[in-house]
């Protein structure tokens, strides 16, 4: 990227390296996805201030030819009608024919996570990943040599729709075990949990249906919203979960069409919602008629005593559906989920997966039904939770270490996540791309509400990377968020060939 | 199940065979999904004719107490008010709640197809599977253990919504083999190809929009364009493929969303769209700009010569979209397929994937790049070949061995599956009855049509069954196809106790 500044010319540098940009961007020169150097470097190789790189990236982004993704930092978002060759443009004019709900102006959020699970140049804090170095590979590898020996290439083929049978025996008695009666055709095997907020808002959801939703909420159930174009109304969450008060008002306006809760342990904030708030959902949904969707994956990951009875176990009437997973302990990346809930329910959601996918990865489900079987799960578990509480105590005297007036954050008790409130001072954008700078991945805190919240938030995971990369990773961090707090401009005391621009 | 028969009442036996069955499913002694016995069976432990079960079961068929199903016969649909707890039925009206395009009056031929599986009493000519036996299982593992020594713990992790990076440039290097010209950003892997199509569809079809598909047409693309609610326009299929003549009346008319096209040995008909209808449907699309979805599983199982070229191969506008699978000759059950198109439709099936399931199997992909890199690809198929041309071979032999005025089929010369056009004379839910008496299931034609035909079609697969077992099913479905024609109903001699009912 050849970038020359005239330190003689009347336009600002700003603005030069603007519309340079610019230039290499409509000319195909930097194509889509072309990452571009971080502010700090991109000014230093410039001999500039880096608040005119700043400027200059904000300016392209609000112009919509920058993006700024979550560990990447700023990268070209090209218009198609700018470099595209026939065959990237097409003689079919797509972005006329999408649905309103399949915009291609969706937030991108997910997928930019996901996509940091190929980067190797950054500490991730931000996907809710489980820590690979402790997943029993070994033992999953002979489960699977056993399975091959016993049923051959039958674990190849399909298998049911609803789900592998013995795996489904497996949940119920696994269910019941966590105080939750059910028979197997009140469960469904699904493709990862995800999925089952997919088909449970594809079966329910017309646009402009009323769904609740806590703020914050799971990042992941907000597309599957946007998408089906329904109303979302938001709860706020305490330090006691779910403001059922406030669900009292929207009750009383609105007829939701499902109530979205996610109680232990909740993703992002860690929350447990408290034992009486859990009842008073749970009244306030059964007088309202009101289905509950109760995601619960973290509820086996508690660190200190145990966790609070489930929504699914507390409640008498059926309107609680439950969706959990165990394969995020396992093997997230072979998705598997599972559902349990009322047979009118179960069978319509299986009539939609049999056109969304047919069935769950067979593999997947007879190795994760032999590991629970052969009774590996539970000595798993332990070995998870002693780890994962070292690491998240890890993070919290990392955190505390920072000494930052304004950060603010609770030790949670269960779970994967820490959230956290940053000082008033800190700008969100310029985080981005500090924390990209410095190379470490957080989740911002935005992407958990359904609109942009006053105070800025961030996610940090502390499964997925080891103590000291947790410790390197907070640190980091917390250089980022010094960094990106509005005070610290002044600090900057040069400016190069022209008038500071900010 | 307990039934008296009452041979001196007034009552006629039908009819007391369709009170006591109706009350033991009322009262819940017969649950949901119970499996009533065969016709046949039945008739002979009551000592009465067959013809009167035909005619008690198919009063309960109507009144919605039993379902007919593929490969089962017929089995308890109990109402939800009957014989339900509360938990069964709930608090809440789920049947009030579900949206119209999801109703559980779906269609639930696919899921009965992939119950199926489970089944080891059936010969299942019905399923679209490849050869257990053929499957190289040896090798996978051998691949598998490799993957765990280089990638360890990584494999079981997640990867990017648009698939593992290093798959998606081996199938770009596949495609172009193909004459398939596509860069990696223009492909994206998918939880199998079924996932395409809801996925297409998801992101054009509003309810209402047209979508034209061809007649007969895939099985499970009719439950996705059902639960979008699509106004769904049928081209005929002939020995040539799509009518495009027809096409071209819709065109006039209409402007769809999407056409969709399985142009090489169509599943079911099995039919390979001449290349000159390939170049009008491609002209007509063009000029209509109208986006074609070429759904192409079965290209790479051609058993005499080579296929003609895809769609995609001889598009020239960027208006075809790809959509293929590997996997359903290798690991049908791990569910992996992929898509190839322009990037502004690649990119929003990505945000829709996001909130769908994250993305495919990390395992999976990384086996599928790994067999295809390290060339065990062309061999296995090699081997497919030789063994489908075979079954196939058998099937024809077999049909015609049955001597039966009226069936009529057209041998294949690539794919899966026989279609066959069954004589006027048969009754076709008799003949669903008398399948699964003899134990054979195979897909009836009326699943693969949007609208009921007049004439009676039948699918059968090939690939599935050893030679042995397909002699062995063929035998016994054309013997079901005897006993289901209308005309032999006076070929029962004997009545018992009462007037002939029927």
């Amino acid at each position: 990227m050849q970038i020359v500044i005239d330190r003689h010319s009347k336009v600002p540098i700003y603005r030069q390296i603007v519309d340079r940009i610019r230039e290499l961007i409509v000319s195909g020169t930097l194509p889509e996805g072309f990452r571009l150097p971080p502010e700090r470097r991109l000014a230093e190789a410039l001999g500039v201030n880096r608040s005119t790189v700043l400027t200059a990236y904000r300016e392209l982004k609000a112009e919509g030819l920058l993006h700024a993704h979550v560990g990447r930092g700023t990268s070209v978002h090209a218009p198609v009608q700018a470099g595209g060759s026939v065959r990237d443009s097409g003689a079919i004019p797509w972005k006329q024919l999408f649905r309103e709900g399949a915009s291609h102006r969706q937030d991108p959020v997910v997928r930019d996570l996901l996509e940091l699970t190929e980067r190797r140049d950054v500490i991730s804090l931000a996907v809710g990943l489980p820590a690979p170095e402790l997943l029993p590979l070994p033992l999953l590898t002979t489960i699977f040599d056993s399975l091959v020996e016993e049923a051959g290439p039958e674990i190849l083929l399909h298998c049911p729709t609803e789900g592998h049978t013995p795996l489904r025996e497996t949940l119920t008695r696994w269910l019941a075990t966590r105080g939750i009666a059910c028979t197997v055709p009140e469960t469904l095997v699904l493709s990862g949990s995800q999925q089952g907020l997919d088909l449970m808002v594809r079966a329910l959801v017309d646009p402009g249906d009323v769904v609740v939703v806590e703020e914050p909420t799971y990042v992941g159930i907000l597309p599957v919203l946007r998408t089906a174009q329904a109303r979302v109304l938001t709860v706020p969450v305490d330090h006691d979960g779910m403001r059922t008060d406030v669900l009292e008002t929207i009750l009383a306006r609105h007829r939701p069409k499902l109530i979205y809760t996610l109680p232990t342990f909740q993703n992002p904030s860690g929350v447990e919602m408290s034992l009486t708030r859990r009842r008073e959902l749970l009244e306030l949904a059964a007088r309202n008629q009101v289905p509950i969707l109760e995601d619960d994956p973290y509820s086996e990951l508690c660190y200190d005593g145990s966790p609070l009875p489930s929504l699914k176990a507390l409640d008498t009437t059926g309107q609680v559906v439950y969706l959990s997973t165990l394969s995020k302990v396992l093997f997230p990346g072979m998705r598997l989920g599972f559902m349990a809930g009322p047979r009118p329910l179960i069978r319509t959601l299986a009539l939609l997966k049999q056109g969304v996918d047919l069935h769950a990865s067979s593999v997947g489900q007879r190795l994760l039904d032999r590991f629970i079987r052969d009774g590996h799960y539970e000595p798993y578990l332990k070995t998870l939770r002693t780890a994962y509480a070292e690491r998240r105590d890890t993070m919290d005297r990392a955190l505390n270490a920072g000494s930052i007036p304004g950060l603010a954050w609770t030790k949670p008790r269960g779970g994967f996540y820490f959230w956290c409130r940053l000082p008033k001072e800190v700008e969100r954008s310029r985080l981005l791309a500090e924390a990209a700078d410095t190379g470490v991945a957080y989740l911002p805190g935005d992407a958990c509400f359904a609109e942009p919240p006053a105070d800025t938030f961030v996610r940090l995971n502390f499964s997925y990377s080891s103590p000291e990369q947790i410790g390197d990773g907070i640190e980091r961090f917390l250089e980022s968020v010094r960094r990106a707090m509005r005070t610290s401009r002044t600090q900057i005391p040069h400016q190069i060939g022209t008038k500071p621009v900010v």
